[in-house]
């Protein structure tokens, strides 16, 4: 059976002999996902949309809980008292306790062209929740660092050969790859990622490394400092705000990780 | 004098040798952007904040005005009463007429975690705007398709070398680069691009092609589409829906675009 996650395509192949070739292609599917908060105010529910995020199906619950988790408006898993699929590409999450329904209208009424989720003022892009980060640990070797791209390559799902999905993996303080998750956009990878971690029971993640396949856009380092993640590497460049970011709160940064070598941006006392 | 759009970081470089190195390295800037809607509304003015985009600095109005415009905000130039840069990082554009505010409210009410803007229903990610692409043009040839890369690499600013950064250039039909528009988000470069054709005094894309360096996500197409630009061509995969799209509207999108092959997604008319 094939994945919800690729669909197949007619397509035509042109090449440089001028061969003008009908065939099959795989592509990543990408379609809208509705996130939904529910929350009781003076015995009622109140059923507020949050997100229309454009995913790869597959794992739309971890997502709506990371989406949740690492945006701040979710702080523990004890919180959440059900998770229902509608039948219209939507999740509704129910929290418990009162939500402050002025806060969160500030914080979700302007939106934003990319990954940073409407915030309503430039300094809403900050944190809002406590960090604070361990600087001693989890230390990892260079040796160790150089071979996480393969490792995490090992284990991406077939279809990562349609060439459009982002990876994001976790790896504890033993070297051992915990989880991978993939998405057509980097930053569901992630929130898919921390979504199952939290599903699966984990409430800590002091001790963890984030592997992501692309990019350390601000919005992913954002994401993994939210979610006390202290040490994120990153085949592809980091942004100005990312290094930024990741030296004010004290979290490991590294960019361009290639097989036989990488750059260190944030948080040295980590590699050894 | 450096570019806006890098900034040097003191970084250290680890290779499997064990070099540890200190240097510097040129990251690509980036930093949230305000775009406010200005309008008049019973002889008041309202302000009114609509999207803070993560974005590369440099031709901030060019990205104001196209992102207004590819989110079907803006119909036309002569609408734009004045654009203003604030002291806080951001851009407020006053139009011409009345807006409908609840219609706008309901556009942006809830944000999005990608790069499609604060649409409130599943529906709202259909075009806003009338459309009409003439399938007759323009026509390309598959040689000068394989071109493309090549020609708008050419022209790519020296920070491109950075890693960080999505290019995305416009060809006419006589297969002229008429401009060429970098960003860290893929879609601020379309957003900027076509901002700036627009204050150049644009008002007719129905000839041109659009190049992007990256993937064809689901937002570009609809960008491209909802400008009027019937072609587009993607070094990197296509989405489901992004061809989907495309075949909706009858625009031409090519993928995975190669020095010596691409394959064709729809819209196979335009290719000679």
């Amino acid at each position: 059976m094939q994945s919800p996650g690729i669909r197949d395509f007619g397509i035509r192949r042109y090449s440089s002999e001028d061969r003008d070739d009908s065939d099959l292609d795989q592509l990543v599917v990408e379609e809208p996902l509705e996130i939904i908060l529910c929350f009781r105010r003076k015995s009622m529910l109140v059923r507020k949309p949050i997100s229309i995020t454009m995913r790869t199906p597959g794992q739309d619950q971890e997502l709506a809980i990371g989406f949740l988790y690492t945006e701040g408006i979710l702080h523990r898993r004890s919180d959440i008292l059900a998770i229902e699929r509608g039948t219209d590409s939507s999740i509704s999450v129910t929290v418990a306790g009162d939500l402050d329904l002025s806060r969160l209208e500030r914080h979700f009424y302007t939106s934003s062209s990319c990954g940073v989720c409407g915030k309503t003022s430039l300094q809403a892009l900050r944190m809002n929740r406590e960090i604070h980060l361990d600087r001693s640990r989890p230390k990892h070797s260079v040796e160790f660092l150089l071979q996480t791209p393969a490792l995490a390559r090992e284990r991406q799902s077939i279809f990562e050969h349609t060439g459009g999905l982002h990876g994001a993996a976790l790896f504890d303080s033993q070297q051992n790859l915990v989880r991978i998750c993939e998405d057509i956009g980097r930053h569901n990878a992630v929130d898919k990622l921390v979504g199952a971690e939290l599903l699966a029971g984990r409430s800590d993640f002091s001790d963890l490394l984030l592997f992501v396949s692309g990019r350390a856009g601000f919005e992913l380092v954002q994401k993994s400092i939210m979610t006390g993640i202290p040490f994120m590497v990153a085949v592809g460049a980091p942004s100005s705000l990312s290094v930024e970011l990741a030296r004010e709160y004290g979290s490991t940064l590294v960019g361009f990780l290639r097989e036989r070598r990488f750059n260190l941006y944030a948080g040295r006392d980590r590699v050894t």
